[in-house]
């Protein structure tokens, strides 16, 4: 990516078009990628991407560590990927029916993925989420399903972080557990009685603003076997995770295999897709159910699938962005060392989490993060973070350098 | 497109590819887009497409009527939605937030619908119905929400056609009326009592396997009525139907403004997009509410949709459709004649069914579909059918010789 112009604090275009959608778009953006929770300084409007950097419409460059909060898993224009969308495309998208890819990309997914005997595609994690809980329901012929408290799985009523709009019965067959805590588990599924559909799990615990939890081995297992013993089915979220810790699926880094997964994100590098997998005895329930999209049978994402998880494999992405992630976690301890700095750090390596000590209202993240941000790295205080395999050892470098920024500026605050 | 070989009768890759799709997803394919149901001799899987033809996986060509089932509106790969795709698609796609053309998009969205003070983007036709419901509810504070008996709104669990997986939480607010029938509609506000968020219904009635109805005039007028008497929410579902019959959402076309407005299928000519646009009655509730996705701020099919809409715009896309979809329905109302064979055609005209006399399995229509099929028109026997902008005289005069195959086959059926 060519250099640009250096313009550190002219943000005039984004200040612009941020005045612009205020009047045609409630509160200026819906959803995640609102940028006015974001500390100083930080974009709303971006221009372009180009492997691991990004430039927003102000023409500021960033190494980046969100990867569009996780779609950008070899890095934005990957040749390959590019390639085959290209040739895709040249021949049609949306059909009356599918392209041949469809039945190319289910083929790969199940050799990849172990616990899957079959796969279905379609636009958004939650579209993933939501239709994995319904094949639970109609499988078993049950309704509880079992969340873990403050877990996200998606943003429609069952499982929203807000309320509004919601009505009680939206969640009327969902009981709570806690990541990581058996006893919990086992009151959650007493308290389902004979009623137990499922119980939904991230691949680890990700919630936002406090540290990130990997799953404990035995608590998974425990898990797995609730499951057994019920004939319900336990449903992996991987949706954020999903090929960045592991190609098979999340859970196989600690033996434990899913009934069902939702995968989405990371799957074509951008593309729009989501997926979920599932054995052998939910087939009947998966093709009982209905579940659709217009744009469900898109072939360029499915293309883009198929030359993403090829080249995560051939290149072992997973091992990749863990290296990458261990020389940015490596390298941020050092800093935060030589700043006087307390940190903790905290989720897989390719996923990471970097929080302050003392620091509730995050203003010590928020001082780190727009202080890097203006040297040239884009981290965020309070989300967990994203690799990807474009990320190289100078760019992790490089964006230490701006991190060494950031731990002056939170240091200056006392 | 060049000629291809003719091949009548040997779909051999066709059944190839389901042999193999049998093993690896449920039931061959999901949702609406199997084609288990079509009449004998439908492809379930495609090659390319150009303009209004599409060519099948064993070669075959067709003057196509579905349209991918809505989302082709200009035909495939158009000139200026390619362009300004490829455009954006060099700079980034899924970035950190939007791209500028969100703005521009929905500026455009705003000044083209004139219920519209607002837009927000989403992936599903699903997805906007969904989260127009839920800002209904959070801007009212109320739950009831007014379906027709048998309409379409999205494949979740509120609004499934399948009852699988489906828990009777996930409708309880749900009361019916019937399409165009006031009685019942007064009836459904009454039963809603003091709880009545909204009303939501397609822009004509396009059930299924029956005759399609446009919306009684009367009928609306009460619906919006009855919406201002309670300050509930009027949710015009035009997710199917938007941007063929009007440009301003299809219900300018009795002169009833809806208070909410869910689009999807033909807003970006296959790139995958759904909106919500709404009155400033409805901007708070719209911020309230918590509606995400991972793609949602994708930026080539806004930029797709940008370009869609104002071709739509600068030929007057509806109107063109219109005239064809005429010529066809004239047409075929000649050869039906002509050969003694008694036909019902209902819908407007960029959208039309044709049902046959005394055909309650379907023989006749399926029998019309397979005949027509082989002679190079694709049609369906139950579903409303799509014109595009891309279709000409001379395709519509090519798909009737192949109708007239057609209906030469349901004369020899007696």
């Amino acid at each position: 990516m060519s250099a640009s112009t250096p313009r550190p604090h002219d943000n005039s275009r984004d200040a612009d078009l941020r005045r612009r959608a205020r009047s045609v778009i409630p509160g200026g953006l819906w959803g995640h990628l609102n940028a006015a929770g974001l500390p100083d300084g930080y974009p709303q409007y971006f221009e372009r991407g180009e492997g691991c950097r990004i430039v927003d419409v102000d023409g500021r460059e960033f190494v980046d560590f969100m990867c569009s909060w996780g779609p950008i898993v070899l890095g934005h224009h990957h040749p390959a990927v590019e390639a085959a969308a290209r040739r895709q495309a040249a021949l049609g998208d949306t059909l009356n029916g599918p392209a041949p890819v469809l039945v190319d990309l289910a083929e790969l997914m199940v050799a990849m993925i172990p616990h899957a005997a079959w796969c279905m595609f379609e636009k958004n994690g939650g579209d993933a989420t939501t239709a994995a809980v319904t094949i639970a329901r109609a499988g078993t012929g049950r309704r509880k399903l079992l969340v873990a408290r403050g877990s996200y799985h998606g943003a429609v009523p069952w499982c929203s972080p807000s309320l509004a709009g919601v009505t009680a019965e939206d969640r009327a067959h969902i009981l709570h557990y806690d990541y990581n805590d058996v006893a919990s588990l086992e009151a959650a599924v007493d308290q389902a009685g004979g009623d137990l559909a499922a119980i939904i799990v991230t691949a680890f615990r990700h919630d936002m603003g406090r540290a990130l939890d990997l799953p404990d081995p035995a608590f998974a297992r425990r898990m797995r076997e609730l499951c057994d013993e019920a004939d319900a089915a336990l449903i992996l979220d991987d949706v954020r995770a999903g090929f960045r810790l592991a190609l098979g699926g999340s859970w196989e880094t600690i033996g434990v295999r899913p009934d069902l997964s939702a995968f989405s994100k990371a799957i074509a590098n951008g593309y729009p897709l989501g997926a979920i997998t599932g054995g052998e005895r939910w087939r009947e329930a998966a093709t009982k159910i209905f579940t659709t999209g217009s744009f469900w049978c898109e072939a360029v994402p499915m293309a883009a699938a198929h030359a993403t998880l090829t080249e995560l494999a051939r290149i072992d992405g997973p091992a990749l962005m863990g290296r990458m992630g261990r020389r940015l976690r490596d390298g941020l301890d050092r800093l935060a060392g030589r700043h006087g700095v307390a940190i903790s750090q905290s989720g897989p390596p390719q996923m990471p989490l970097v929080l302050f000590a003392d620091d509730a209202g995050f203003a010590r993240g928020s001082a780190f993060c727009s202080a890097a941000l203006r040297a040239g790295a884009y981290f965020h205080p309070r989300h967990n973070m994203f690799l990807s395999c474009a990320h190289t050892e100078a760019d992790i470098d490089r964006a230490l350098e701006a991190a060494g920024e950031g731990f002056a500026a939170v240091a200056r605050l006392g």
